[in-house]
């Protein structure tokens, strides 16, 4: 397989879904974003990445910060955070309330907003650092120490936050968080606001193909762990796309709202897409159809 | 009919009923009011007061401050808070999140805390002492000029009012409250917790039985705005109960978890009953009975 | 007041209104009337009944049979229907299953298709001559023997019935049903098929008018089953808008999406509006403008 | 791998399992079925088949009929299924109809009991024998010409069937029935009535395993219709615990109400487990941990 000659392929043939889709909207830096964008990464198991397109503009990475405050919970504080948020797909619109109030205030999973703002709070607990302890373990992963928070992001994030802002309350009012409001929701700001290109992320990620171990050979995570998250990935990472995603990918995935994408072929490689325009379920519609060629054309399906 | 000797009959046939449900416990200093006190007052549309049981001691208003609130706002900007507020029956719990979340963030009726924090955004925006507008109104036409807000309890519902906060952030995030978060929040707790009795309560409601004029012969309300209070209170007055309190007590009415309910006999006078004990749906046990006993005996239903 | 006159003008004020909405399409048969006629009846508590407009054209009264069903049970059954339907509004589309399936197959209200089954369920279980009980009451209340079922509806009804056999089949997988599926479902067709004029329905309802006494001086129903009756009416008679009937018209009324309506004015008339068009929430668009009309004018409205 | 004695282990361990959760009750047929059985078969590529415990006694394979039933109409019929049936987890219990009702009758997942009707209603339309086709694939795929229908079950199932009835009526209501409702009722009635044992469901599953040919050689599915089966297996294939399915066994999986469940490793092997005690979703308790177990020990988990 000549991943390079098949990236290339894929940036090609993506052309004209590339601008298709709507650019996140909710506030104006993620919508100024050109729509004219599209990057892929892979980086194989055993470090070598391969990468087209805008593979190194950084984007606001939004959710996919979710899969990485979950597996620093889950490595520090093991399986306790189950107690506090299910695994199940939500079957409704990523930040639905209707779930959580039928449900006692027990989110369905951690990738849904109230399931990461519920394990942000929990990671507020247990980290040294918690302000920044995705944002290090990112940096660790993808060995690029210049990763950072755009400042402008988080800021508008933190004045138009008031959905988020609202299932925190609510999560309150359940007992379904320990740290003050308002902190939780700082951290998850600033989780969400990170900036990073293709290329980093791809790399960050490749302990989730590796039964968790980084490229130093450490452990971030046990194998049991990574297959178990690379799982949630698989059945809530897409928002309520997440069957769609795996009929026509085929593979574990996390998708973000600044239209990125990280997926994972267990034992073998991450790829990381991106490009602005998001479908109606919101994810990227560009990146959804470059992994399904890539699936296509490889054969790296799971199933 | 002799209206003192029924008041003092349905006291005593209440008795089995003072005490039965759930006194609100959701912040301590309303869990700690006596469940065994049961009030009635009868303020006739002439002017008269007839009183019995511990109907002079002052309970937390509670939602029963949602009607006043509500018609300061339709007296000073007329119809035009319905553009953001329905007046259908809910259906569901009274602070439930569903519907608002599948209605776009209008709520149900003004009588549900989502629809009173709208009307609140309205009051603070319109009224010229937004913040004592309701506690004023109170006090003209109750005539006591002493009524105030129980500063214990309000301190208690501003540190317990994660429920309240989910729905203002959820409302300013389909752009439903023109004011911020917290002074909405602020005003909505101010009123809810302002203390008056039976007495004070009956007659302060006298304009809902006299087609809007205030005691003085001034209008608070037109005649057929408070037609419309009155059947918005028939409908949506008592939480996801309306049906049953229709149909057992036949009149308008609206209730507090503070264990007060008023009632309106149209043309003809005003009912308010106090009992801390809730029933399932939030409603005083005893009150509801006693006005069930009320309308039975006087045959004053408007059915 | 000269109601006569009253009809008149309002018959004449309400023609912008005549043909507004849709009239039901979901069987051919209602499809085909025309959508340009209007009539209204009033019957007083004393027998006079004044009409005008196509107050003698026989519409199909649909849902207005369910208070008569509802009526003869009561008569015959006393409260024991109480246990297999609740009297609380729906706050949804009149044929949900949605709340049906939360709340373990007990119907909302007597006034919602499923309850309208469960009440039929009884009917054909205590009334001597089941399938035409609700005929031989509105024959009987009207004084017009030739009421009939329109047959060509009832069948088209009984071919296009897959929405209510979902209904009756769920309440049947409930225990909610006493009698087979097909039994309930054809007798629920037949009361719904059953033809009357505007003037013979406001004459055949007038025991709602009248605590219950038929024009004979027979007790149809109890003074205190009747106010229960018209409470219902008032808080889920209009299906999802019954929130709004009471605000605007301000009496309980029931709705049938043939376009009829019918109203009460508690011991003083009745009222019987008809026209095609329905609004969104499947009521008269220009029966409802007529009572609206009528209750401002009058007075009469309840609150 | 010793795959036998790997069998062998399970069937012991799971032991403290077996007998837990309830045995499913809606009809007495199933029922009276001995609550204290296990049973597990592995059938790898290559043709060997590996069991242990009750291997060989025949239950009610009722939901996992669902895959061969879409298998046949995937392979008949290509993707024109998927107009009528969406491929996303339900996230509610499986025979809701909430979701079927908020959805304009396009169910969630053909796996759930209204996406099965669908499926069932378009094998009708398509298949030369559809009232035998499931039947016939299962008895070609795994060899045993003897497979049939256990008569009790189907004639009871056919009696407490107004739960399916709901949901088809309503189907139909909604346009997403082609044929009859009572001959979709008959014939899925009748494939969930299909008694197998553990070792032939194996076996007859294997198609799954292997890109989607036969044991002869002859494809059932082409390779990417069979990833694609897998992957709805993986989401949607054991009601509303996918999430956890996906997360404690990390395999493609189906369950059923009788006890069995069937799971595959792409490109490796088949596996049945059979226990009739079913935990709160409806997925057999002593099954789960069998299959927990099995790719834990083996390490072949998808992810």
């Amino acid at each position: 397989m000549d991943i390079q000659s098949l990236l290339d392929d894929i940036a090609g043939s993506v052309t004209p879904h590339i601008g298709q889709g709507e650019v996140a909207g909710y506030i104006p830096e993620l919508g100024a974003v050109s729509a004219g964008q599209f990057g892929i990464s892979v980086a194989t198991g055993d470090g070598e990445v391969f990468s087209s397109g805008d593979s190194d503009v950084p984007f606001s990475i939004q959710s996919i910060s979710k899969v990485f405050a979950l597996a620093l919970v889950l490595a520090g504080d093991g399986d306790r955070i189950w107690k506090r948020v299910f695994r199940e797909p939500s079957g409704n619109p990523f930040n639905s309330l209707v779930q959580l109030e039928h449900e006692d205030g027990i989110p369905r999973n951690p990738f849904i907003n109230a399931g990461a703002l519920v394990v942000t709070d929990r990671l507020l607990s247990i980290a040294d650092n918690p302000h920044t302890a995705v944002r290090d373990l990112l940096r660790t992963e993808s060995g690029n120490g210049s990763i950072g928070i755009d400042a402008v992001v988080a800021e508008s994030e933190a004045r138009n936050n008031n959905r988020n802002a609202s299932l925190a309350h609510f999560l309150a009012s359940c007992g379904n968080l320990d740290n003050p409001v308002e902190d939780v929701l700082d951290a998850y700001v600033s989780q969400c606001s990170l900036a990073m290109s293709c290329a980093d992320l791809a790399v960050a990620s490749s302990f989730l193909a590796r039964n968790g171990l980084a490229a130093d050979g450490s452990a971030v995570l046990s194998p049991a762990q990574t297959k178990r998250i690379n799982a949630v990935m698989l059945t809530c990472g897409t928002y309520d796309a997440a069957g769609e995603f795996a009929y026509r990918v085929g593979l574990p995935g996390k998708s973000g709202v600044g239209g990125g994408i990280i997926a994972v072929v267990p034992n073998n490689c991450t790829i990381c897409v991106w490009s602005p325009g998001l479908g109606r379920s919101g994810n990227s519609v560009a990146g959804v159809a470059a992994l399904d060629e890539f699936t296509t054309r490889t054969g790296w399906s799971i199933f």
